[in-house]
């Protein structure tokens, strides 16, 4: 059926009953002007919301309804663990227009619903309304933080180790693929850039080893780390040879003709952790990591004094780290 | 200059610099992963969220865009209120077309911003995107209230007066004119469309007058009055002679041959407060707010036992309430 034949009131009962048990543990859920949350002494809340716009973001095609609602939350908790936060809330708006296939729609709200109840996320709240053109997704997530203890991007001092999660690049790989259609054997790009996973775990264990500065890996890592320096006042010195490189990525980039550095360097939408931390403690905490939730950690280089950001091998100074990553309005080279 | 002159990161950093001034109370503002707030003993916090899309919402040459970027924080403000609570932060979403004119945005966030210095409210926040078609915008708005006093829309009792704040069908007939093309001297109907007020203080007087349920006029007083009734399980009887109507209204339904009932019973986007009261206290508590804001205040029905919800004249009951106000998807009436 479509969204025009069952209309607003009941598509919002519809969304609202499916969110009902996540927003249990909350005073006041959807269905009010506004929900309400618990306050907490010695907590602070951690707020952060994204954009998905079909024909920016993704494309229709490109995924099942239930990756892209997955999705449109899975970035916003990553951001939320980013900071070094437990993800708690999230508000949950949409848009499209009145012929859309309202079984989609609901599709899209349940695989957000599904990751939000995995996560302990409860979802409070949101609006719903016609689109012109396009389905268009806007979320906002909440956590909580113990009091002074959000890791920044602007706490990273010279010295300090640079770890990543993961892999880098794997994400562009898919998003490549999509692109240009093709239909691969190389899943664990396409599952980078369709089914990123928020590092939960993982942030709140770099937290509490004593990480100084802390971003997910958003716009890739040229831009992300130069957010850390900026914002830190520091440079970096990244190891060419420990970036994590995932094997299938090797192999679509020689079948491919891709451009793997680029892809590695300036590849967005991994969704890993990039944190800096003392460099005696970050071999342990990297291996800590690891044994505790599966995911790789990686130690790729180093804070330095001064603004330079540049990639060294072996044989010395490679190049200096591209500028940009990922710029929604500037033309893409 | 072209947003896709500018780009995304140059923007980002206009709109960051713009904001500064209200996100200097919260611990962390904009440009890290997520905005940091204080958490707070014996309050909670209240959450709420709006689109506002080109095209659905507002047309382009309505009105400047600073009353825009005003307008898309003032019903979120409103919600916010409408739960008797203090709002303090919001995140500030938008999209829109490589070819817009960056003063534009830029004029829209500094109306937003406005609104946001005048009410004490902090910009915490936001994303910004390219959108394939039209403008944009996505607020997210939190609030403050102190544990278990929020006002809710189930707490309705028999015998409870039900009162509004300021004029019923206004923006309603200000979005009639603006439909029409009508340059006309109906100023208090354009202004109460383009420009809404949050009733902000009369809210928290309401509350502490003991108002026992509450919410906004956003869809027209038949369906946010429905909204009261079904969440408190009650019906409800309205005095057609007590509903506010503005001079203005009556004149240019009168010149234009408008429904008037239709605008002052289903009309949307008044944004005053609808809330209820025991009917003992409710008419020092609407001259009290009257005396402390400017605002007028009406006792316009009663809640009853049962179900109907109709409007009575002194000649006796004149008709059953309509049953919905304004649907995003559903053919308009």
């Amino acid at each position: 059926m479509l969204v025009a034949e069952i209309g607003e009131e009941a598509l919002l009962k519809e969304l609202r009953n499916l969110f009902a048990a996540t927003a249990r543990s909350v005073p006041v859920g959807i269905g009010d002007d506004a929900a309400v949350v618990e306050g907490a002494a010695g907590l602070q809340a951690v707020w952060t919301t994204d954009l998905f716009l079909e024909g920016v973001h993704f494309e229709s095609g490109w995924q099942a309804p239930g990756q892209l609602g997955r999705k449109c939350l899975a970035v916003n908790l990553s951001d939320i663990a980013a900071m070094g936060a437990e993800p708690r809330y999230a508000l949950f708006s949409l848009a499209c227009p009145g012929d859309t296939d309202a079984g989609n729609i609901i599709d899209v709200a349940r695989g957000l619903n599904d990751l939000a109840a995995e996560t302990g996320v409860a979802v409070i709240g949101g609006d719903i309304s016609e689109s012109r053109e396009g389905l268009l997704l806007s979320v906002a997530a909440g956590g909580l933080v113990p009091a002074g203890k959000a890791v920044l991007r602007s706490g990273a001092r010279a010295g300090d180790a640079i770890l990543v999660t993961g892999y880098l690049g794997n994400a562009a790989g898919g998003l490549t693929l999509r692109r240009k259609d093709i239909e691969s054997e190389y899943r664990s790009l396409r599952d980078a850039f369709l089914s990123p996973v928020p590092r939960l775990a993982e942030a709140l264990l770099a937290r509490e080893a004593g990480a100084t500065a802390m971003t997910d890996l958003s716009d890739g890592l040229a831009s992300d780390l130069r957010h850390i320096c900026v914002e830190s006042g520091m440079g970096a010195e990244i190891y060419h040879e420990r970036l994590p490189v995932h094997p299938e990525l090797l192999e679509a980039s020689s079948e491919y003709g891709w451009d793997l550095d680029n892809l590695v360097l300036a590849g967005g939408e991994d969704y890993g952790l990039l944190f800096t931390m003392p460099a005696g403690a970050a071999d342990a905490a990297a291996l800590a990591i690891e044994g505790q939730t599966g995911t790789s950690v990686a130690v790729i280089g180093e804070i330095k004094a001064g603004k330079a950001m540049t990639v060294v091998c072996e044989y010395g100074r490679l190049a200096d780290l591209p500028e940009h990553g990922f710029d929604h309005f500037l033309p893409h080279g």
